[in-house]
């Protein structure tokens, strides 16, 4: 089949690989009806070291199941599933909590143990904790939300639940990409008063204006923290999500949460340390977040989406066969799309 | 009156200095019955850069009132009264919402803006939201527990409230200072099962078994972190109370928190970064506290102390008077006492 392999940064191309297949009794093959690119496969394009037998990319996908393996007992062939970014086995204790990201024999799609789903088709360990049934026949208006609860407005929503967003609230999302787009839905439906979206491309702001967002920050650093203090009475938010990952961003978010504020993270970190050590402390702001347990959200989540209530579908501005999936990551890592799907 | 006067690292000196006296008119003054030298008190008297007018040191207290101010409304003269280390309006909205250490108009003693309380008398601002009345007169064996209300008892029940001690979980403490024995009486007090300490003093390390601790790890670093995973089944504990502040210890304290897990810091963070990002991110461990809000705590952790079912008063293993008190800075320095209490 066809699938999408980055050998290092800057280098994705469109490979003839072999075919998924059942390899433990546990697993399923899917077949992709569409996968997209992730902002955090925005890292490993700037910044992958070589290697030379690739890495299926891709760990977001809705599709058919076309296979199943002897033990697999919820899941079956023609199922039309969601496919969260990280396997889990559905048992464990984490997994009982919610916590399936942490999953004691689960992993993540995309890496070199796992092939990813911005391909033809993509196994599926661990199918019966993994995999989400969906109720509903394949239908093009609700494809690109139902794809978004593969990752992007599970995570959104992580941010906002660790961030304890409540009714009432002020709220600032840090990041202006599909993550904090969906932050901006995930806050809104949460019931914040007032959402402030950090961001400043033209045409997100435009969307989180219409996902709820209430005011826009486009300053950076002291300027950003300022300008969000003046915004709130001079205390700064209940809560912020943060959805970038990179120093500067962490530190705005901490500094612009009130004392004994929240913030919930969900940009991959990209560095060892957390910045931010003193007013985070002096503030008792806490620090939560991580990789979001979207298997666990969908059922929350899927309800809004069928009934119309939240369109998350909507960060999607561009939709692309495999073969321009490399044009589709440049075209994201130079912000000229926010988020690409992916029609195998 | 005499106080002590910190002039930089290492020069302690018991010195005249003015008596203090009203000046706004919502101060008190208080005559000290007891004060006591904190860990936090080690910080500067390793570090502090010489000041040539000094810092009048101390911020824990019980006393007496001996004046009020004009617009002191519920304060009288008389009364027997607990000092938390940070003075607060008890009408700011974060008063209100029980975190008093952010309070808007409000401070801390011992600093070089307000004069500490390692004294005969202390001058408390805002006496009215700051002090606290004690429905019991002065009692010599009540003494220390009392004491430690103004911070280290309220400290350590911070750290167990925001790392979310719940009955039945497991709960590490990583220090063995006043502060984390505290944290140890504050985690069986909210019902944990399991509450291991990291230290390595064996008189604490005695101490914090009485006061609940059923496990006991001297190790350090990476040793550490394998011991508490060796002891809590291989993945860590639900709670974690950080009560030292330096690097080491906030990593390890990271460390050891299961997935979904939470770390309360109450050690005075001694670094502008955290380390642990990647293990805090990575396995959804959320990092909260700070400056505990101990005039909030104090009506709940107060009748316990009363009807004797907690003795955080044990931590003090000296007594010492005014004179003495650079001796009990030498002496908690070197770790040849705990906790030293001051009887001016």
């Amino acid at each position: 089949m066809r699938a999408t392999v980055m050998f290092e940064a800057g280098d994705v191309r469109i490979e003839n690989v072999p075919d998924p297949r059942i390899i433990e009794p546990t697993d399923a093959v899917v077949t992709v009806t569409r996968g997209c690119i992730c902002g955090s496969d925005l890292w490993p394009y700037n910044k992958m070291e070589h290697i030379d037998s690739g890495r299926i990319m891709g760990h977001e996908a809705i599709g058919v199941v076309e296979a199943v393996g002897n033990e697999v007992r919820k899941i079956k062939v023609g199922d039309f599933v969601i496919m969260p970014f990280a396997f889990s086995d559905g048992t464990c204790e984490f997994c009982h909590e919610g916590l399936q990201t942490s999953c004691i024999h689960g992993g993540f799609f995309g890496t070199t143990e796992v092939a990813g789903a911005q391909a033809e088709a993509v196994r599926v360990p661990l199918a019966d904790g993994t995999l989400f049934v969906l109720p509903v026949r394949q239908d093009e208006a609700l494809t690109p939300s139902l794809l978004t609860l593969s990752d992007v407005m599970g995570t959104g929503h992580h941010a906002a639940v660790v961030a304890n967003v409540r009714p009432g609230k002020k709220v600032a999302v840090v990041g202006d990409g599909a993550v904090g787009l969906c932050g901006v839905i995930a806050a809104r439906r949460l019931g914040a008063e007032q959402i402030i979206i950090l961001g400043r491309h033209a045409d997100r702001i435009a969307l989180a204006r219409e996902f709820g967002a209430t005011d826009v920050v486009s300053e950076r650093g002291d300027e950003a923290i300022e300008r969000v203090r003046e915004l709130t009475g001079g205390s700064g938010v209940h809560s912020v999500l943060e959805c970038v990952g990179l120093e500067q961003a962490v530190y705005t978010a901490i500094s612009i949460a009130r004392p004994g504020g929240a913030v919930g993270r969900v940009g991959v970190p990209q560095d060892e340390k957390t910045p931010g050590s003193e007013p985070a402390f002096y503030n008792n702001v806490s620090v939560s977040g991580g990789p979001a347990p979207v298997r666990a959200y969908i059922d929350e989540l899927l309800p809004d989406v069928l009934e119309g209530r939240i369109e998350p579908g909507r960060v999607f501005d561009r939709t692309v066969g495999l073969d321009e999936v490399p044009d589709g990551y440049r075209a994201m890592n130079e912000r000229e799309a926010i988020k690409v799907m992916v029609k195998p």
